[in-house]
């Protein structure tokens, strides 16, 4: 069975992981017929955002790999010490912690600097020829570790976010939400999600496609 | 469009709702053709656990209604202020929120205590002949506040369970984690969920069948 690991950024789409995306690639890959490997890196997370209020919880820390073994029951390893030789894909779901806990792109754009575990797995996978799927925000680190060599990514169609990437050396293409975009230069597929909603059922059309998409090209 | 509750106890499995099994009923409820209506009450958790190690972590606090945002990506409504008169359905996701925080039967079995904002809005459906739907663990619930009137409940096949159901005065029935059991009391469908597993892709086969059954009900 291919094994396909999946990077998770905390547990709320405000300062972690969008749980509705992690849940439905979680659930795609198995009904693709693959297993889903959750991963996520030991770390603080930037903050800790009330998803009630908005606001940011003042005092309050928590740990992203901890967090994320919420979404995982608890069967999630710490991304530094996993295998990623191992894998045959790897897919990012979004959520703002991609932006403020895998890298702070939140804070600094295109000048963003992303996790060097992260960066390090997504690297090895593109060398290895090996499928990446990148949801939602996420394919901001795609742009910023593998620059041009991303080729073409969707954020959905937000033109600040799309001319980001485009700074970053990645070419931007808009896409709905059910759909997914396949770059050209290597098995790169990302898909819009909740960048665009609006529901969990057109984001599981999407999420559905980007990993039927990596299958195929395993 | 009809409109179906749905009680959230928190966000992650050992101290509130269930994520999986909640997303997998948000996302049933949309593909239905229904609208879900995510509520919680506005409470402290019980405890909060981490999920890696499994053990409790001493002195952190969380609040359900804050937690179960995260879900519900911040659209959300305190129980205590929902008009349940206006919800065509009800359905509660598992997860030991439903029997710690929803309820204290994790702690004092035959014997617990429901929440009075969840016994309240659970009586009005079933009074009302509204459909509830209970996923996991939250079958203790229906038992608890319907005693014998709720009839046939399943929690999966753990056979200490079941006698505490019993002994709450419902009839628990042994089932696999894709179907579902409806009660010949009233408008009450019950699945394993977690209760069994073994996977995200099994249990989301109950799910979308207790989503569906609840629909043919209304």
């Amino acid at each position: 069975m291919k094994k396909i690991g999946v990077i998770l950024s905390g547990c709320g789409f405000l300062d972690g992981a969008e749980i509705q995306e992690a849940v439905l690639t979680l659930l795609a890959i198995e009904r693709a017929g693959a297993e889903a490997v959750c991963l996520a890196p030991d770390i603080v997370q930037h903050h800790v955002v009330n998803h009630l209020t908005g606001e940011i919880a003042a005092g309050e820390t928590r740990n992203v790999l901890v967090e994320s073994a919420r979404i995982a029951r608890g069967t999630i390893t710490d991304l530094k010490l996993a295998c990623i030789d191992e894998l045959d894909a790897l897919v990012l779901p979004g959520g703002y912690g991609a932006a403020k806990n895998l890298s702070d792109f939140a804070f600094r754009g295109a000048d963003c600097k992303v996790n060097p575990d992260v960066k390090a797995a997504v690297q090895a996978c593109f060398v290895a020829g090996k499928p990446l799927g990148f949801i939602c925000i996420a394919p901001v680190i795609a742009a910023r570790v593998l620059g041009s060599k991303a080729g073409e990514l969707t954020i959905g169609n937000d033109p600040e976010t799309a001319r980001t990437l485009e700074a970053m050396g990645a070419h931007h293409i808009d896409c709905p939400v059910w759909n997914t975009v396949v770059s050209s230069e290597g098995a790169i597929v990302s898909t819009p999600a909740w960048m665009l909603g609006p529901s969990v059922g057109e984001v599981s059309r999407g999420i559905e496609k980007l990993v039927g998409d990596i299958v195929a090209l395993l």
